[in-house]
């Protein structure tokens, strides 16, 4: 097999990363994927970063068997945490959701004040501020984790009462902050949008990191001369190859992934990382 | 050391279990304990019962080299669907939260009717069903997963509107079958105590499984002779000895630990079940 030819892999502690795979989908259609969510030990927002990067070495480990071409941690908590880790441990071209977010932030606040969601441990790392910083120092990021959200999300409370008082009562000390762009620091954020733009307001632009990354990979495989050639500028006429392997089974894994992803998960293939 | 001065060993897949170990140390105030949180693999609630019997085992077998007189599972996850493979694999005695509130509900209820809360997988395991329909065959129970109420009380957001319209949401279905008695099958739910109450109105019993598994560990060891004779009927003149151990340490694990234990909890030793 050619260099080119080798697929992207992706991982995820669970479903949320296929908001990502999603996007790579859409921007990079003739590319095959192979998708991991680590469903056995999710969440990743609540642990250690000593433990989210041991299981972030193992899923890469899982992967690089396929001699995949690029790794996507389409994963913030692992991103935030163990990006670094892995670029010690594996010489392989890395994506990580946060850099993309980051960028695309610095980019679009007018105010210099960018406001960023997610899990505990994604806010607490300061990886987000720590990346926007870097590139325009003068920027003031303000963090809030949104601990309910993912579990929201995953009942399926998208349009709901309930869900919008909770967005009410996360989000409103940032509004007050007077911020002009808000970080969705989660892979599984992008599903409460609509929600999360009600409760800013249309002066508050929106990140969702998944584009973001997408367009990051596609520029890194367009550097590398990676992109698989005999599809590239064209629709594949076979279908891309993709696959996905979870380490467990979760409760309505093919109902939730195919909301995600936003087509049919066909077959998840049950692997067993320890 | 002799057989009855042996600890008592608990494990659960995080806080929860510590409800548990509370009504324990009540109850049997000169028992040693140890205590496992398999921190790094929580929840259980939404994971196959596959994975979590093999977590229980895990849980287990780390116990079993403190050389522990019982065990006891304050997880009702792993107890509904790992206690029989835990039974078949160790030779020791087990206690397990299912059994001992499914006796309490059956003991309760006047009109035969009862409801269960709990995780997906408990809910899904219909664990308390067979346990209940064991004992009295007419009982007709419904089950209701409540997969935000384990978010929530580890949010804190205890005495909360948000938390009421949840609850409301949830339990409203059961309050209309005209349940008698409400099994509260997840050791987190005993902090939602006073609301799930307020919801169910004065007429509905709540069934703590906690109390009731202390009950049992007491009656299981006063049977095999195994109480900790020199403190037995007795305030311990030398307090107990209590170890905690986790899997992984979880963000404010230590704050929302000694809530749920009510007390302080001083020392937590981390360990790698891998």
């Amino acid at each position: 097999m050619t260099n080119a030819k080798r697929p992207i892999g992706i991982f995820d502690s669970g479903i949320g990363g296929l908001t990502v795979l999603k996007e790579i989908i859409r921007i990079l259609p003739g590319e095959d994927t192979l998708y991991l969510g680590d469903t056995a030990h999710l969440p990743y927002g609540t642990k250690s970063e000593e433990t989210v990067t041991k299981y972030s070495i193992q899923n890469t480990r899982f992967l690089l068997q396929f001699n995949i071409k690029l790794l996507v941690v389409a994963c913030n908590t692992a991103s935030a945490v163990s990006l670094s880790a892995l670029r010690k441990e594996f010489s392989l071209p890395l994506v990580g959701v946060i850099e993309a977010g980051a960028r695309a932030a610095v980019k679009v606040t007018k105010n210099g004040k960018v406001g960023i969601i997610g899990t505990e441990t994604t806010v607490r790392s300061s990886a987000y501020t720590r990346e926007i910083k870097a590139i325009r120092a003068d920027i003031d990021t303000i963090g809030q984790a949104c601990p309910l959200f993912v579990p929201l999300v995953e009942e399926g409370w998208i349009q709901d009462d309930i869900t919008l008082s909770i967005v009410e009562r996360y989000l409103t000390p940032l509004k007050k902050e007077g911020i002009d762009t808000l970080v969705l620091g989660c892979t599984h954020y992008p599903l409460l949008k609509k929600t999360i733009q009600q409760v800013m307001g249309s002066g508050v632009t929106l990140i969702d990191s998944a584009e973001e990354t997408a367009l990051e990979v596609k520029a890194m495989l367009t550097q590398l001369g990676l992109i698989a050639p005999e599809r590239e500028g064209n629709l594949p006429a076979v279908a891309a190859a993709r696959r996905f392997f979870v380490t467990d089974v979760p409760l309505r894994f093919e109902e939730q992934g195919s909301r995600f992803l936003g087509e049919k998960i066909s077959t998840v293939e049950r692997i067993d990382l320890g």
